[in-house]
């Protein structure tokens, strides 16, 4: 008999869960995981490898514990997108966006308190919830994916959570959260606590609108949280970051990990910055392939939601584990979040959105014969 | 008025408190957080630049999440040095073993359960426990540091804790933990949970004796975390990891943040395993130079731990706090980790050590003068 997890003495919540993580299959076309499809350009390569050697002469002592330059040139970022002024001290970062919400929940979730997320949404929220030992409650939206305002104010009154997230624009769905939405979620928030809102932006480059940080001025409870893994191009570096009051920044380092942020990570984010303007070229190029993808899907037939991210969702299917098969079959993954009727796609290079149309558009054809 | 961290809805338990580090001042010879003193190689240095550059290609997509390349190197460097078979499937990494111990704690931790460690140690165990709520119990030494162990199994016995952490060599004492100390400790804690044993061996290649990794057989329960912070001399790089059964390193990736470990992250550490040689040779001569402070101390009269870290315990002061100053006013920072009587000098290159020395041996003879 072979020892395994359920012969060690670990958590009675972890006991027969599986790691969360996309299939990782080799196939020709992967459109899985929101990656951004362009690699770095050579001239930033040579920059990363430039400031990584700089940084390796002086490895073996410990990182800039707090950052400082990398928290600058974000928030000189944050300040010239967003149009709203962001200063170091509004800034912190962590290895991915995952780890700023883990140091979110470690601070203002954990025992005794609750987060509530509206799902379908970015899943890790509630397993990141779970890892920190903070109660999960799975807020309600429309059929057509928006946040139901009045069913979140009510589960917001009724549960009283210690961390709102909403997602804007939201993953899987695509579509993004309008500011009054938003704005009424922190009045909730707040009669109700007052609590933590967490605005998750990951994909905010790609939104048709603006980002909510102009919204952080006066509201202290506030949070948006960032990475450099999509509209930067870096998903292997796993750089998140967030913008909020100054307390806010304090309170996270009362449970950061000292020298959580390697000296590698933070010389590669500060290559990436220096190029901000043509990493941001080819997000325009994406934004101009997505909505490409949802004019195809939608004259091929299906229905497809608004999406301000770098991926679409279309549907509806009986059986969208089915689709999601039939179109791997034809060398092409896409994601089956386990949203009922629905898959998601990335956008790619323009070629690897052809493949992916010439997939879906197969199948149809097929369907139909 | 401003508002701070206490006008947020922090948990309680941070209220007050700061984040944990040294304090990080700028003077000529700092010998305070046990980095390694030499750079890395010039010929290492291009190797990571050689390997950052590979990676950063390939930035747009997510690292490998499992990091099977990198463990399987670790998994010879301990085979190699330990004198003991270790596999892929024995050995995690993640971001320092800061997050190793912070993985364990929440996979094995958590809100409800407890952690003992035998203080003075790394106070990082306890401030993890805290991080992921649990609960801390810090069990006692005999005066010359070493564990109590007749003290220490009752305890055990008593509070029944979760996880039980061993430092060997000790920080900041500088002492090993024989090995049927901790074999006496993990029969304790197997008799009262069964809990999991945690070696910290974050130091383990400054050591006169050997690794504990031989008693990973046939104790599924007893994990050997370790650190690339100090012999390989890459505190900059933020890699720990951990030897265990695989079901430890299976139920750890149920709490582990999917792609934790970034590129840039994996492939700087592959190049400096490339290079482990060269490393342990400056591990010889830092054992060496530690040896001899150790010397020098008690030659001056100073009472002195026994060592085998690259690091040096000495005391005893009525005020340590004030001979701090007093070795700092002489351009020398050590640290005082707050055990009554006691300063930690990490042993730097010769000539650091050599200023270090003066500045003890002109506080001695002030004192006599």
């Amino acid at each position: 008999m072979n020892f395994g997890i359920d012969d060690l003495p670990v958590r009675d919540e972890l006991r027969g869960k599986s790691p969360y993580g996309a299939p990782q299959l080799d196939v020709p076309v992967r459109l899985n995981t929101n990656e951004n499809p362009y690699p770095l350009p050579e001239p930033l390569v040579e920059r990363i490898t430039e400031r990584v050697r700089e940084a390796a002469r002086n490895l073996n002592r410990y990182p800039d514990r707090d950052a400082v330059e990398l928290r600058t040139r974000l928030a000189e970022y944050l300040t010239r997108t967003a149009g709203h002024r962001v200063g170091l001290e509004n800034v912190w970062a962590a290895n991915g966006s995952n780890e700023v919400i883990q140091q979110l929940l470690q601070t203002f979730g954990g025992p005794g308190r609750t987060a509530i997320g509206f799902e379908p949404s970015y899943s890790m929220h509630g397993l990141i919830a779970r890892g920190t030992g903070t109660g999960w409650i799975s807020g309600p939206r429309h059929d057509d994916f928006s946040i139901d305002l009045a069913a979140a104010g009510k589960a917001i009154a009724e549960h009283r959570p210690d961390v709102v997230f909403v997602t804007t624009p939201n993953n899987p769905t695509g579509n993004a959260v309008p500011a009054e939405t938003v704005l009424a979620l922190y009045e909730a928030a707040q009669a109700a606590g007052p609590s933590m809102v967490v605005v998750d932006e990951a994909y905010i480059e790609f939104s048709h609108g603006d980002s909510l940080l102009p919204l952080l001025d006066g509201r202290p409870h506030l949070v948006v949280s960032r990475t450099m893994s999509k509209a930067f191009g870096a998903a292997g570096l796993r750089l998140g970051y967030l913008a909020a009051h100054p307390a806010v920044v304090d309170a996270v380092q009362l449970v950061r990990l000292p020298y959580h942020l390697s000296a590698v990570t933070q010389a590669t984010a500060l290559a990436a910055l220096e190029h901000t303007d043509t990493l941001l070229k080819y997000v325009e190029q994406l934004k101009a392939e997505r909505d490409r993808l949802v004019a195809e899907l939608r004259a091929l037939g299906y229905e497809v939601t608004e999406s301000d991210a770098n991926f679409v969702q279309f549907g509806r299917f009986a059986d969208s584990h089915a689709v999601w098969r039939q179109i791997l079959d034809r060398g092409v993954l896409v994601r089956d979040n386990g949203v009922p009727g629905w898959l998601r796609v990335t956008a790619g290079t323009p070629a690897e959105n052809d493949a992916f149309l010439d997939a879906v558009r197969d199948i149809k054809k097929e369907q139909s014969a």
